[in-house]
């Protein structure tokens, strides 16, 4: 096909930030193509339609509070939202003991660990305030955090196992790799831009709030629908040439595109399945061979009966146990009741190879203290990490060293290439929502050089008034105050020295060793 | 092309792996093809013809003793080697003050840090030796040392600046990579199997003895001589299909070929280039968006005469300065005396955006300290961050955590792919030798399948005895025996206590009040 002059091309991989960019250029006048590498549109987010499990998101699914531009989408189209059930108790499974509780994070009832724990995630925050959103090499200790894994930032900032042991699955829950693996800068600017680790993590008021009725792959889906034959599947693209007027662009199904500008929608390493004339710059070239995706198997269990509910689980668990396949589920039974389900995250590659339903079913036994887990009805998984065009999931994470030198040109265009996919995002990045952002930034960085070039009509901006509240996250006076075990010895230090020398000082005086005057 | 039964086809970016593959399987009686993506062979190494510059290697140019396959290589096809001039003093730079001086280290004065500089080597080294070559994810300690960066390591092991400052700079110059980039485990391996700290860093009886006469191209272009109109330049491949009997490769410039095998040898990156059907499995395709190439830009000076060694210099600069360019240079003058050059590496990016010759002979002037350095006749500069068929030079480096997860597949082939390339190797891995060997044994793996499914002829393994002598490294009694800093203060203070005791025992004895018996 020979595109007219303001076709728009786009590749593959984040394709809900391609469909957003395409549909806001379509908006614009403009006449933009959509090329996706796989056969269904979705990418990252993966609905399977089947009789055990009505409908099952196997990629991403999870949207909440603050995640405004996938929501006004989601509007659009009428696709609506149910809240994951937290009604009952979570769990808490470590030691070998279940520890129901409620709200975000699991109370620690040590003090020292308790102090340790809110030191943390305190701290955490306010390193994340020190860094900025849309620039996070431009904090003032980047460099230093740079140099530095959260390993190493959490052997610098914890005291006690309890509290280094959650703070690994902290990291192993939402960005699916390990703490030694990512950079500290990176790490704490990604939960930033989510809004920190209440934010982040919770379920209620938090990421995790809601699920799509019907799966999350609908939004892509509806999209694509109004993009009609524009959208073009099993299109991989391995060529992009510069060096005419037009940017020319090949797939591996033998078609070539021709387009006035590109905008590049994939995680930054899958750049590298396209051939590029001329080279791509130094820095760019550097960069998409730096930052790999994490490592999920997302595993399904369903059940005949609702059974945790019944027990007072609301089907939450945070497990730690060396060896667990599983370190965080969440209910996925359907809104109606129906299809009772536990959806639980593999994040560890060690486990990768033992991943058995019969393994993660006896870790759930043992969590929910019953062996009615033990007798599933159905199971589906998805392994992210064979997926050729994902590259792993759930989003790109930057290894030590590698934002401060080249994250800055993450979103810089190369001649007339622009850069979209969740990882150029700068609110939500590694989400749908992030996606969204991209898509929609990339197209209006085409649309303002063309209107620039062409004086355009102009479309404003989406208005769009949330209807889903964002809770701000409240503190309480110990969480803000309580010291740190740090701060706590040295208080004791300090108090012990303190009382000793008044002990010394009313003994001197009683034994009037200091005149009375 | 349609090829033949037994067509071999093998892709870029290692080109000597591939060349020493083809040229190994066509002596085999097999009829192998080599598809080259750039317009030259060479890969990594890079030799310029010009009239300032004779001919200069802007690539890979070193080798040493004990690399005897590239040298057996070379010495089939007549290339001369020549030893890189070290007759005079090597020159350290620190502290804004040169010293020469002679051997592989810069010695050290102050003996605190003489104790640390000598302890840090020889540590290295003794880890280096629980590490197996071939498989260092079975060290002992693998997943211990694979957490941690060298700089945890060096933060670990140093006690004073001066050995952490000089300890960054070796990591620089082997790995063109950072401290705190680079997993230890990985870096401690690369060290091992060059064959320890002092053949990896020296120049003589190290592994920059020695260059080729006319340049390392050669080897490559004697090699694709031999094998005439079986490599196919500008042929970057683009899609690998194993669904059929035979692998299906196609070629960005529209060629599709078939083949019985096929051995890839790129950098492991570089596999992303390719589309794969069927997908690569999950720990090959996470293993592959996990292994950046080093960064660095090669700079050569060149000056009307060789003022450098009138000044009893030989040209080898170790510097230590902060915003410096260069880290490292090495005299390349020919071998006759003519074309007096220095040849610099820059490694850190941080320097890449300021590199102009200006810069560079301003500090070779500081260092050298004559003004003769400001005035050069000429210059060449390579940046190999910008090739896309490389990705980065010299090799991949691994950063924490993915040796340990991943490093096991990376020799594994994947139904009739076989894997070369340097990064492959486990002598000499990354340096031309380690091309050499990685595509010697790919051939070899192809060689053994297909003889035990066709009962083809057998020949034997290449023999060849080392023209160029090995000598070991000799270490003097004190680089064995001297105390590390930690050791020499836990001396200090048991031999204190050991005094004061003795001291308090006579003065009790003399006062009388142990009783004298």
């Amino acid at each position: 096909m020979e595109g007219c002059l303001f076709a728009l091309v786009m590749l593959w991989s984040c394709i809900l930030s391609r469909l957003s960019a395409a549909k806001l250029l379509k908006a614009s006048g403009l006449d933009p193509v959509v090329l996706e590498a796989r056969d269904r549109v979705g990418g990252r987010t993966f609905t399977v339609q089947n009789k055990e499990a009505k409908w099952v998101d196997l990629g991403g699914a999870y949207i909440g509070p603050t995640q405004n531009r996938i929501l006004r989408l989601a509007k659009e189209y009428g696709i609506k939202t149910y809240k994951v059930n937290e009604q009952e108790n979570l769990v808490h499974y470590v030691n070998g003991k279940s520890y129901p509780f409620k709200g975000s994070l699991p109370p620690m009832w040590n003090p020292i660990a308790l102090m340790d724990f809110n030191n943390l995630f305190r701290t955490m925050d306010k390193m994340g305030e020190e860094i900025p959103r849309d620039a996070p090499w431009r904090a003032p200790h980047a460099e230093e955090w740079d140099k530095m894994t959260m390993q190493e930032l959490f052997e610098k900032l914890c005291w006690t196992r309890t509290a280094r042991r959650f703070a690994t699955l902290f990291v192993n829950v939402n960005v699916t790799s390990e703490p030694h693996e990512v950079s500290a800068l990176w790490f704490l600017w990604y939960v930033k831009q989510c809004g920190g680790t209440m934010r982040i993590f919770s379920t209620t008021n938090g990421g995790q709030e809601r699920k799509f009725v019907g799966g999350a792959n609908q939004v892509s889906q509806c999209m694509a629908r109004e993009l009609g034959d524009r959208v073009k599947l099993q299109s991989p693209v391995y060529r992009i040439d510069q060096t005419g007027d037009m940017v020319v662009v090949e797939t591996v199904d033998k078609q070539t595109y021709k387009a006035k500008y590109v905008i590049v929608a994939t995680p930054p390493a899958l750049n590298l399945k396209m051939h590029f004339n001329p080279e791509l710059p130094p820095l760019r070239n550097q960069l998409i061979n730096r930052v790999p995706m994490g490592s999920v198997i997302k595993c399904m269990v369903y059940y005949r009966e609702n059974f945790w509910r019944k027990k007072g689980y609301c089907g939450s668990m945070v497990i730690e146990e060396e060896g667990a396949p599983i370190g965080l589920t969440l209910d996925d039974t359907k809104p109606d009741g129906t299809v009772p389900c536990i959806m639980g995250l593999v994040q560890s590659f060690k486990q990768f190879s033992v991943i058995v339903l019969r393994r993660i079913c006896e870790i759930y036994s043992k969590v929910l203290g019953t062996d009615e887990a033990l007798h599933p009805v159905h199971y589906e998984e998805k392994n992210w990490c064979e997926e050729e065009y994902s590259g792993g999931c759930y989003t790109a994470y930057f290894p030590p060293g590698i934002l401060t030198q080249f994250g800055r040109v993450l979103r810089e265009p190369v001649g007339k290439l622009y850069f979209a996919g969740t990882e150029t995002a700068t609110e939500w990045s590694g989400y749908m929502e992030g996606a969204v952002q991209a898509g929609e930034r990339a197209a209006r960085e085409v649309r303002e050089h063309l209107s620039t070039c062409f004086s355009l009509l102009r479309v404003s901006k989406y208005q769009f008034l949330p209807e889903i509240r964002a809770l701000p996250f409240v503190t309480t006076f110990w969480e803000r105050n309580l010291p740190s075990v740090d701060g706590f010895l040295k208080f004791l230090g300090v108090s012990t020295f303190l009382s000793a020398a008044a002990a010394a000082g009313l003994v001197a005086y009683k034994k009037g060793i200091i005149p009375r005057s």
